[in-house]
C-alpha cells in the first residue's frame, strides 16, 4: 500500500532515504497563483536543519530546496509542485555495522519482517530525514493559511523535566533559541540537561506543543474526518511521537463535566469561549478557540552507551550506537509538527468548502465568468 | 467532502443520526466466504447499548441489527454488506429545546456554522449513537482478526479517578461488569463514583485501554500510514477522546533513552523485546509485542446542572439539560474503541500483503489456478 | 478492496443484490441545504423503472425509494443520505437453475474464481438493478447540477440499427417514449425491433448519448483526472457497455487536424468554439461548449434460445435462460448513463473550486464570518 | 484537487513541465524485492522518444531516467521510488508566441480559465512529455505483471485509413517499425500518409490496440471499480484520446445477444471461451480470455497550416503553429497506452489478493512467521 502519501485535496507525496541520491516531495493539487520562492521554503527547512547548536547533532545537512515543477514566474501553477533536496553529509561508514542487527526503538527489525530486507544506511527511508520533505511542503501549507488569516505556531513546551513557563512566553525566541523554547530561561535549562545526557552517552524526550489561531468554526468533519482525528493522524505519523493531545488532553479524564465545559459567551466580534479546555475543537470542528495541540516524543533510541539486542542471524549481543545523534529530537521536530498541522488543517479547510449547497451554486455564478 | 467513509481496503461508511428513522452503515471490501449471522455482530452491539446498568442512560434502545445484503447463505459474499439498525426509542421532545442554543461540550455551534443549520434531535449525526454503526462493522473485523489468530481487547482503565489494578486483571469481566472494568474490586468503587456525578447533576471522564496480541511485526506502513498513526486516526474519531497514547505514552517525555528502548531479545520462538515501553509499535510498524493503546476521555458534556451559554440569537442565556444521559461514556465507548482498532488494524493488514514482490507473485503463480 | 464506492468529494457507496432484501446507497460529503424530498429522486427511478412497456421486461418492480438520513425539515444537513429501496419482485424460483452453470456474457464465471462463490439469484450483486441505487443518488447530483445551470441530458441515439434523426430531435420524448428516444418515428421503428428480437428469443444493443450543457470552461483536472477520463470511467462501470467516446469519437482516428480542430471565436457572450468535433473537453478539461458522450451497450446476454455453456462440474451444456428479461437494456440505462455523468461531474466541480489560490483565501474572508 | 496521482494499492505521482527543468515521478506502494536497473525503464522510455524517425518530431531528447530513491542494491526496497528525467531540448523561444492566444485543439484555454494563468512553454503541464513520466512507471509495472506471468502488448493498428493486417501480425516488428505497427506491408503506407500529412502543414489520428494476455479470471471489482472503468479511465487520461473500447466495442450496439455471447466450454486446462467478442472482461472482471483495449487518438492539434482563433484579448486571429510537432501522435503513444494499461491491471491485481477470507488468513498462517 501506499503508505507516503499525506492528504485528500492536497496531496503531498514524499520520498528518499537517508543516504540515497536525494530526498523530495511532489504536491499535487497545491492552488494556482500564490507567489513562492526557495526562500520560502528554505527559511522552514533551516528551523530543522542540524548542526546549527549544542542541541542537535554535530552533522552539517545544507538542506538546500531546489523547486523542479509546479512554479512559473514566480506563481504556483496549480499543477504538482516537485521539491528536490541533495542528500550531502552521508558518512555510510557510520552505519556500516547497523547492517547486521536490530536497533532497539528502531524500525530496522519491522522493515526486515515486512520488506524481506532494508536500506540500513542512517535509518534508510524510516530516518527523520526524510521529515525535511515534510516541512518543505508544509512551507506552502504555511504560506497559504496565513493568507488565510491562519497562524500555525509549534514551540518546545518540555525537554525531560524542563518545562517552560508561559508567563515567560515570547513567541520569536522559538525560532532562535536553540531548544526551539518560547521562554529564554527555560532554554537554559534544558540546554544543561542535554549536556548531561550527552555526556551521559545518553537522549532525552519531550512535549513540542502547536497553537493554531484564526480558525473559523466548523473545519473538520463529523464522524471520521474530524478535524483532531485529522491532526492526530498526522502528528503521530512523526516517527519518535508516542502520544498526540488535544486542549486539556489526558486531564479530561479525571475531571466533572462541569469543570470541564467550556460556556459560550456573546460579544461584539460574535460567539466565543470562556474557556477552552476543549482546545478549540468540539465534535471533531474548530470551534472559533485556538486550536492547542501537544506531541510527546520519546528519547531519540540512537544511544552511544551500551545496549542489548539481537543481529540478524537471531544471536543475541550488546551494541553502543556510533555516529552522530541529536540527544533529543524536539527542538527539530519543533517545524515538522507545525507542518503536519499547517498540511491536515488546510485539507480539511479546502473540504470545507463544499460543505453548504448555497456557496457552490454562488461559486459557480459569481466567481466563475 | 465525505467524511463518514473509514479505510482503504475495506471501506467502511456509516449513516444516520440519533433522531431520525434508522442508523447503518456499508462494508465495501470484505473478502468473501466469511461465516457471519447477525448475532455475531449483536453481541458485541449489546456491549455498546444502553440502559443496562446504572452507569448508563436510563434510554432502553435494543439495538438490532438486520444484514440487508452481501451475506448469502451464511457467508459474506465479497459485496457491500449493508447493516440497518432501527432507532426505537426517539423522545424528540427531550430535544424541542436545544434547538434554540448552542450547547457546551456539544458540537452545535460547529455545526450550524459549516452547514447553516443542524439537525437538532438528540445531537443528530454528533450523537454517540452513530457509533453503533461501527461497532456493527467492527464485529465483522474482529471476527475476521480472530481467524487470523489476532484478538483486540479493549477495557475500561478508568472512570475519574478510579483505577483497575493489573494484579486483579480479570478479562472476561469486563463483559460483565457494568463499568466494564476487568477488575471486580475498581468496578464498585467506580460505580460509587458514577452515582456521586449523578446525584450532584454531574459527569466524570475516564479511560480506555485496548490491547492487540497476536500481530506480527511489519504491519503498518513506514511514513504517513503508521499503524500507531492509523490507530490514533481512528480513535479520535471517536467523540469526547482528548488524547491517545501509545505504549507508556506522555510518560516518555521525561525519560531517558537508556530506560525507554526496549532491548531485543532472541528465544525459542524467535525476536521479541525484553520490556514494552514501545506498545508494540516502533517506527510505524508492529514489532511482535502487544499492541497497547489508551484514549482518554472527557467527561459527557451533557449535564443536568445549570450552565451559561448562548443561543442562536446570540444572547447570554443559562441552561440545564434535561434528558436521559450517560453520567461517563467510557463504559459504552470501550466497545467502540475496540472497533476502531479493529477497523483501523485489519485495513492496514491488508495493505501489507503486497509489501513483497515474491509474495505477490507466489500468489498469483501457486493461490490461483 | 472496496469497488462499490464512487467519487471523491461526494462518495456513492451502492449496496444491495436483486434478490436480497433490498438495495440501497449512501451519499457521503453532499452539501448542506439543498431541498429534497423523495419524489425528486422518484421521477428519475421511475425512467429505470421495468415493466412500463414492451420495450423492457414484464416484471413489476415498483422500486420505491425510502430517505433513511441526512434529510431534516426537507432539507440535506450535509451528513451520510441513507437510501433504501425495497425488492419486492424476486422470483427466486425463476433463477434455482442458473447456480450450476455459467451464463454466456454474464459475471457468473468471474465471481466464482474472484470470490469462490456467489449469490446466484438474478445476477446477485452484478444485477441491473444495483443501478437503481446509482440513480437515486444521480437524482440528487443532477438536482445540485441544476441549480448550477447544468443540465444533463441523455437519450437512446439507437437500438440494433435504428438510430435517432436530429432534425426531429425532441428532448422530452425521451422521457415518454418506450425506447427513451427524443425521435417518435425512430422510435415506432426500434420498437418494431425490439419485438422481432423478443419473437426470435435474442436481444439487441444500442447506443446511448449523453449532452451536458452549462458546464463553465476549465473543469477537469490536467492528467489523471481528466475529465473525459472521470466521465468514461464512470460510464464504462455500468455492465453491458463495451465503447464510451467524447465528441467525434471513433471518428477522429481518420481525420487530418484541420478538419477536427475546433477554431475559437469571439463574441458578446465571450470565447466559444466555432465546431464542436472535441465534444466539449480539450486536454481533460471543460471548454465551454457542449460535452458530448456516447456509450455503446451490448444485446442483452439473457437470451430464451439455444446457448453453449459449461456448469460448474466443467461439463460442456447446452441451456435456454428462462427468466423475463429485457430485450434490450439501452432504454433503462439512458437514466443510468445520465445519473453516472452527474456523479462524475459533480465531483470535479466541486474539486475545482479549489484551483485558484485566490478563490479559496476570498472565500474564507469573505464568505465565512 | 490532487488530478496528478494514478492508482490506489500502488501510486503514481507524475510531475514536470516540458519546459521546466526536469519531469518526474514517485511510485509509492510498489512490492519489495524486484530486481530494477535504469536500464529496465531506459527501454521502454526509447520506445517513446521523439526523434527517431521520420514518424515523429525532430526534436531530440534523450530522456534518460535517474533513479532516485527507493531501490538498494539493484532492488526495490518497498519505499517510493523517485525516478527523475531532465528536460534538455528546450526551445522556449520557439513558444514565446503562444502565450498570447489560444491554440485549437489545445488545452490552453482550459488552463487559463481554471488557474488563471498558465506555463505557456510547449504546453507545460499538458504537454505530451509528461507522459513519459508515465511510461517510466509504467515499466516498473510491466516488468513485475511479466514475473506474474502477464504480458500487456500495444501497437498501432491504424494511421488515418492505413491499418494493419492481422495476417501479417508480427509482435516484434512494433518494435523496429516507426510506426509501432506489428506489421512491415502497413508501416510502409502508413509512413507515406504521415509524410504527405507533414508536407500538407497537416496531421492525421490513429487507433492504439492493447492486448493482454496471462490474467486470470475474477481479476476487477463488480460495480464502480470494473476491469473495463479502470482500463479505459487509465487511458482516457492520455491527451488526444477520444474513445475507447473493449473487445467488439462500437459493433456490440447493433448485435444480437445469440451474436454477441461467447460460449464457455471446457477443455484440458480448464473452462475456456469459444470466441472473445467480449474482449476479455465480463461484468466487470477478467475471464481468462486475451484482454482486447483499442484507445482512438485524435490527430495533432498543432499543425502548420493556418488556423483561425481567438487571443487573450478576446480578438479573433489568425495563427500558423511553427515548432517541431509529430505529425501523428500514435507511435509514440504506443507505450504510453501498454503503460497506462499495465499500471491499471496491476492495481486491480493487488486489490484482488484480499477477495477471499480464506486466502487472506492463510497468509498470514503461513507466509508470515
Amino acid at each position: 500500500m501506499a503508505g507516503s502519501i499525506f492528504g485528500t485535496n492536497i496531496r503531498i507525496s514524499t520520498w528518499g532515504e537517508s543516504h540515497g541520491k536525494a530526498i523530495g516531495c511532489v504536491i499535487d493539487g497545491f492552488p494556482a497563483g500564490m507567489e513562492l520562492a526557495e526562500s520560502d521554503i528554505q527559511k522552514l527547512l533551516d528551523r530543522r536543519k542540524p548542526g546549527t547548536s549544542a542541541a542537535t547533532t554535530s552533522r552539517k545537512e545544507p538542506d538546500e530546496v531546489e523547486i523542479l515543477s509546479g512554479v512559473f514566474e514566480g506563481k504556483t501553477t496549480g499543477t504538482p509542485i516537485s521539491l528536490l533536496i541533495r542528500n550531502t553529509s552521508q558518512r555510510s561508514s557510520d552505519y556500516s555495522e547497523i547492517a547486521s542487527y536490530y536497533r532497539p526503538g528502531h524500525a530496522d527489525y519491522g522493515f526486515d519482517k515486512k520488506y524481506g530486507f532494508r536500506d540500513y544506511r542512517g535509518g534508510g527511508r524510516s530516518s527523520g530525514r526524510e521529515t525535511a520533505a515534510r516541512v518543505a511542503a508544509g512551507a506552502l501549507c504555511e504560506k497559504l493559511l496565513e493568507k488565510m488569516g491562519i497562524k500555525v505556531v509549534a514551540y518546545t513546551k518540555s525537554i525531560g523535566d524542563v518545562e517552560i513557563d508561559y508567563d515567560r512566553f515570547d513567541e520569536e525566541k522559538r525560532l532562535i533559541l536553540p531548544t526551539a523554547m518560547p521562554d529564554e530561561e527555560a532554554d537554559k535549562r534544558a540546554m544543561e540537561l542535554i549536556e548531561k545526557c550527552r555526556s551521559e552517552k545518553d537522549s532525552t524526550g519531550g512535549v513540542v506543543e502547536c497553537r493554531i489561531s484564526g480558525v473559523p468554526a466548523g473545519i473538520g468533519e463529523p464522524v471520521f474526518n474530524k478535524l483532531d482525528a485529522a491532526l492526530s493522524g498526522a502528528v503521530f505519523s512523526i516517527g519518535a511521537v508516542k502520544a498526540v493531545e488535544i486542549g486539556d488532553g489526558t486531564y479530561v479524564s479525571d475531571r466533572r463535566g462541569s469543570e470541564n465545559n467550556d460556556a459560550f459567551v456573546s460579544g461584539d466580534t460574535g460567539i466565543s469561549k470562556k474557556t477552552n479546555h476543549a482546545g478549540g475543537i468540539l465534535g471533531g470542528m474548530s470551534d472559533g478557540s485556538d486550536i492547542i495541540l501537544r506531541a510527546y516524543f520519546k528519547p531519540t533510541p540512537s544511544i552511544a552507551c551500551e545496549q542489548e539486542t539481537v543481529n540478524r542471524n537471531g544471536e543475541d549481543i550488546k551494541i553502543s550506537i556510533k555516529g552522530r545523534h541529536d540527544p533529543v529530537v524536539v527542538p527539530r521536530a519543533v517545524v515538522v509538527v507545525e507542518s503536519m498541522c499547517a498540511m491536515a488543517l488546510l485539507d480539511l479547510l479546502i473540504s470545507n468548502i463544499s460543505s453548504r449547497a448555497e456557496n457552490l451554486i454562488c461559486f459557480y455564478k459569481e466567481f466563475i465568468k
